[in-house]
């Protein structure tokens, strides 16, 4: 954890100084994105120290050859994984015939970093003196078009500040780039064909495999004092994968001299093979049209947009505020939700690690945060990326012995197919499976619209039944059903029997979908037949899911009053987390697998995980004993424990506990928590964060189609304020401490619940309770 | 299974016809080795169709850094694992001008290989067309010397059949080899030195990392019709790892031409690394003074020696008779207990896999055989390995937490390091710690040599009573020691509480060491107060020590009245084998893991294993019950598992079960049962088919330092005769359907026992009971 790596401030990120051991953790604070394309935030210019470079682009994956110790049955030979695309961003730079390299300059000051999230736009600037002794500024903007997804500008600005200079701009494009996790250390492009002209270049390159054809772009334009030069390559350097154009130009000292930089991908997913070129072309056409201030202040307005909707405001806490709009930004940068075959991967455009884009965290954390901050459409995108992986999870089950059209979806994935390889987390983390058909639940329940399940969930609902009903065997020793051989949340345990949560929602899972069949085959009956139809569904089926539901096992603790975690979870070593020896912690550094496996340590939310997903089904003291209970032996080593258990403490009115966990979930990365944000930044738990406070301080629950509050506030905060898309009325809710305040937009009125109390909330007119 | 492979022969293993699809299977059948080294049965010429190449030195192995899909902290960086050495018996031969290939011949006939056991020798013929038209007959006898085991003869033999022919003879050596099971295909040998003048050559080479020295070498002489042409290579092809020396020949038609190759390594186990070649040199000299006829003849010898002691005798059943033989000719050239440095790899020096040397297979399975068949120092030199590796296994154990000198012994091992990477085993599988105390115990109680204990052996029960206190965790629920996430011997099940098998080896050992102390303490003080100071021993830490013996849980069911293998056993769906569709099996190749893991279904004996272990503890009724409960859940896919199986059976007197387990576990490679023999044999499971015939039908028991017997003989046989150095008294043993007889070498008398009854056995007098 380092609390003074970034400079607080409220709407910007903020690094000064320049760090060589901070460079890759920058790298991925600093990363941007425009949910269609993204990178870390790499030099530019060359750079021979330690770096992660990275630029990734939606929807673009590889299917890497396994890597693992000893193959078990099952598992996948290949697996789709995000893919660090081509590089588009490089401008190598000579000044006075050296070559700018800030890991040899002789002195490097005023160095600072600034991601403004407000405006959307990456800054970097420095002074440094080359070891020829000229000294430069440099000043460099970067963002990724929110407007024109396939368009990433640069301007990078350069004044000699002690003697005039000669300086050579060779700005290039490269396909010959490498995954930093990659398993076999193959390279996963082919360069196809290479084209240039003027200012302009193309390398058009495919993935090998998946075949993903990615044409990478660059145009570039020379400016002095501001004024384009209109200058020509005077040297051409072109290869199958990579083309860099020699640009000479003059500044005397003091003048600024200066390259623009347009470039980026057009994909396959997008467009024909044969017109990747020409699209890239019309991008640059419309892009050179407009010119620099024109993109910016259209970036601008587009972030504008977005925080309109979905800032959350925090006053007399900077930190705080600066830490939630992090993680707004980043999962805004991360997904847009305009395209149902992306999802939110957990690394986002920051890094490569995890392999694919899509974890359970997707519906447990994300879809909250999307369906409050925009259209219902949005949320809509993120089912139906599932409901059009089915086929594939029902391969998936199959691969695994079952039968029927049982699903089960994988653990990670790009494109459906499963790409974990620990038999413990791939084949028994099935409760993955119960995510996705509480996200179908919770999307109606909040939006209240009803028309995806006959269209699309239903047959996801059917599917996943089939899963729990197949999973689950009877116990004759207990007349019940039990599921064995499971890993639920907690990761902290493997291969355990009558997981609680799993037990819950498989339970859950199967009584939702019989509901559904039931209300679709009455309001809905030409998706009724058509379901039936494909599905193959018969009666009898249902009647034996019931049974399993009915007489579904939930391990009980009589003396403490709580259910288990799972069997035999108290014949463990019941150790508080709070008295062990620190010097032990964290447990996942410093303790063996199996040490970890036989303590009581829980790494995030399990049972809790039930009571936040299934709050309603359980009083106010069950969730508490059940806290009490887990909470002392959780080490909260996921990035997505904190959120859950700030809500919940906020929940018992715990607030001191609840804005602790509120700070480690918001600051994660930007106080980097557990040393590894060199890797990427924790993109998915972001969407917990922002639960954190509008479930949690701001106590928000759809009840009855109406919306419910409970506001408190931490003390350390003056006041707070969030917005709501609640089935498309805007509602923005202003906490202090002595009141909440509701504005709504729009014409209709709307009715809220402030700690049970009905109020009536007038469009346009500020309501105080 | 493949009943037809090899024919059935009394003494030798014949394959008959040359078959391209079984060259890899018959070159792990025909290997050879003289407990030094050894190698797979491959060509000494060149064969360009599908082979697995593997020559193997005893001892000699390489750290291959480790591979793994998901790191798991306590994972060892790098495992040592058994090495492919360099080539010294490859002899490329032209004919005419054309290759020898037996792949590219155009007609092969008469193809046939003998592995003649009683003499210990390797033969293989057949007869060629080559491409040219000239057709040959070869003869080829090779043999690792088991008098001088640094050396290897060839005869290699060459008669034209149709026309004369010009031979040109290219023997080589070749350091140039790779791993078969090399993790990242990385070399593993690095040639250092290269010496060649007249007939021989030598190339030493060393192993990377660990830095074994090896010198292989060659010396050939020709022949023409038996009379040595004293010829010298007409060229030499040299490179830094490989000599090649041509020899050219002419052989009228019907005359035989032959080549005699002396090869082998001298090793830096066993010689300064400087005299390595002039080591080698001195073998050669010895060689060449005897000659091929009399090495020949002390190898008949040698063999002669060993049969006398190990054989078996099986009248009236040929292929039972060939299975026992194979596999005791099998574990003799593996392992011949003259070295504590050696143990028995799984594959022995037939193949790769499975990595490293050791396993608790060792002393489980092996020690009997090698104690009833060799001088009790060859069992007392496999325990002073583990006593040479307590260090490490004490590191071991710190990896993984524990302290104060718990050791925890590895899983997989050459030489004390771990060398197994799947957490569920490597950390779990932790019953191994048990079988080497059980080991110490056995010994002891078979040989009557105490003297072991006091030297070596109790240090190795401290540490590992050590382990098992710290390892065990007071559960407050029970009110007793419960041993938590663990794998028993039955690895189709992982990180299960309270493996039955485990929680009782765990407390046997704790009484044992206890025991141990005890009895050293007043009977052996030096070595006491050595101990004792060595191991900071405690009079309080074996009081604590005992407490988690007494209190130790062990998992019953009172409806089965059966111990029960884990915690939750009863939970599962308990579909018998046999119910089982035959399509489904075996489940480790039609199911996938997680299936496997929640199936009842049983790999290897593991409550029952603990009924073998500790037969003495348990009646027979006890055993029945736990025998019915069980072994119809068993699916026997270890190697391991139907001799344990056959033993209990024909203890209950259930002679056709036990039989049909007998012919499984003799005959499981030269049947390929599990269509896998290509990897290599199953050494260490072949002492296990000793134990059936001994242990299960002659019901050879030791109690109260006696020998009991309760012989039984299946149908199938008219006979069967084993012989046993007890205690240094030398007994037959001949079993009929009517009678036992017994003729006892020596000149001391001894009492056994057959179904309980005394019966005084004179020395060289035949009893008959």
């Amino acid at each position: 954890m380092n609390q003074d790596y970034i400079v607080p401030n409220n709407w910007s990120i903020i690094e000064e100084g320049f760090d060589a051991e901070r460079i890759k953790s920058s790298e991925s604070l600093f990363s941007i994105g425009n949910g269609a394309m993204g990178q870390r935030a790499n030099f530019e210019e060359s750079y021979s120290g330690e770096t992660f470079q990275g630029s990734y682009i939606a929807g673009i994956y590889y299917p890497d050859k396994t890597k693992v110790g000893w193959w078990k049955n099952g598992y996948p030979e290949y697996f789709a994984k995000v893919l660090n695309a081509p590089n588009w961003i490089g401008i190598d730079i000579e000044i006075n015939g050296e070559n700018l390299d800030l890991n040899t300059c002789t002195e490097v000051k005023n160095f600072e970093r600034e991601l403004n999230m407000k405006e959307g736009w990456y800054h970097r600037s420095f002074e440094a003196t080359l070891k020829n002794g000229t000294q430069i500024k440099v000043d460099v903007r970067r963002f990724l078009s929110l407007d024109s997804d396939e368009l990433g500008v640069i301007n990078y600005e350069i004044t000699p500040l002690n003697k005039d200079a000669k300086i050579v701009y060779k700005p290039y494009i490269d396909a010959g780039v490498k995954n930093e996790d990659a398993n076999w250390e193959e390279k996963f492009w082919e360069p196809l064909d290479t084209k240039h002209s003027d200012n302009e270049a193309f390398v058009v390159a495919r993935t090998f495999k998946t075949h993903f054809n990615v044409a990478t772009y660059m145009s570039n334009s020379i400016f002095l004092n501001g004024k384009n030069l209109n200058s020509t390559p005077v040297n051409v350097e072109a290869t199958s994968e990579k083309i860099l154009f020699v640009y000479e130009t003059e500044a005397a000292k003091g003048e600024k001299s200066s390259i623009q930089k347009f470039g980026g991908y057009t994909v396959s997913l997008n467009h024909e093979n044969s017109q990747l070129i020409s699209a890239a072309q019309s991008v640059i056409v419309k892009a050179n049209a407009k010119g620099y201030e024109v993109l910016l202040q259209e970036q601008i307005d587009a972030w504008s947009k977005i925080w309109e909707m979905s800032d959350i405001t925090i006053d007399g806490d900077v930190k705080a505020q600066q830490g939630i709009r992090f993680n707004i930004f980043q999962l805004n940068q991360t997904y847009l939700g305009k395209d149902s075959r992306l999802n939110i991967g957990p690394k986002g455009f920051t890094g490569e690690k995890y392999g694919g884009s899509t974890y359970w965290d997707t519906e447990a954390y994300c879809i909250p945060f999307y369906m409050a901050t925009k259209d219902q459409q949005v949320a809509r995108n993120l089912l139906t990326y599932r409901y059009n992986q089915l086929d594939k999870a029902i391969e998936n089950g199959e691969k695994l012995g079952f039968t029927n059209g049982a699903a089960l979806f994988p653990m990670v994935t790009m494109n459906g197919e499963e790409c974990h390889n620990e038999w413990e987390i791939t084949f028994e983390e099935i409760h993955r499976n119960g995510a996705i058909a509480f996200a179908i639940y919770n999307y109606h329940r909040f939006t209240g619209d009803y028309s995806y399940i006959p269209e699309k969930g239903l047959e996801v609902l059917i599917a996943i039944a089939r899963f729990w009903h197949q999973r689950a065997t009877l116990s004759t020793l207990k007349d019940q059903f039990v599921i064995l051989g499971v890993t639920g949340p907690n990761e902290y345990e493997n291969n355990v029997n009558n997981n609680f949560y799993t037990n819950y929602l498989a339970k859950w899972c199967i009584d939702y979908a019989v509901e559904q069949i039931e209300k679709v085959e009455k309001e809905y009956a030409a998706d009724y037949s058509r379901i039936i139809s494909k599905t193959k569904l018969e009666t009898a089926e249902i009647i034996n899911w019931k049974k399993v539901a009915d007489k579904m096992y939930l391990p009980y603790s009589e003396e403490h009053d709580v259910y288990l975690q799972q069997d035999g979870f108290l014949d463990k070593e019941l150790v508080k987390v709070h008295d062990l020896d620190k010097s032990q912690r964290p447990i996942n550094q410093k303790w063996s697998w199996d040490r970890i496996l036989r303590s009581p340590y829980i790494k995030q939310a399990d049972v809790l995980q039930g009571f936040y997903f299934f709050e309603n089904h359980f009083s106010k003291e069950q969730l508490e004993r059940h806290f009490d209970f887990y909470e002392p032996f959780t080490v909260h080593e996921s990035s997505l424990s904190p959120c859950v258990h700030s809500i919940q403490a906020a929940t018992l009115g715990r607030m001191e506990q609840a804005y602790t966990f509120y700070l480690r979930t918001s600051r994660l990365d930007l106080d980097d928590y557990n040393k590894e944000v060199e890797e990427g930044c924790h993109i998915t738990s972001m969407a917990g964060t922002w639960m954190s406070i509008v479930e949690g301080f701001g106590g928000l629950r759809v009840k009855n189609d109406s919306l419910h509050f409970e506001p408190k506030i931490p003390e350390q905060w003056q006041g707070y304020s969030f917005k709501i898309n609640f089935r498309n009325q805007i509602l923005q809710v202003f906490v202090n401490a002595n009141e909440t305040k509701f504005t709504l937009e729009g014409t209709q009125e709307l009715t809220v619940y402030v700690n049970g109390k009905a109020v009536l909330v007038e469009p346009n007119t500020l309501v105080t309770v």
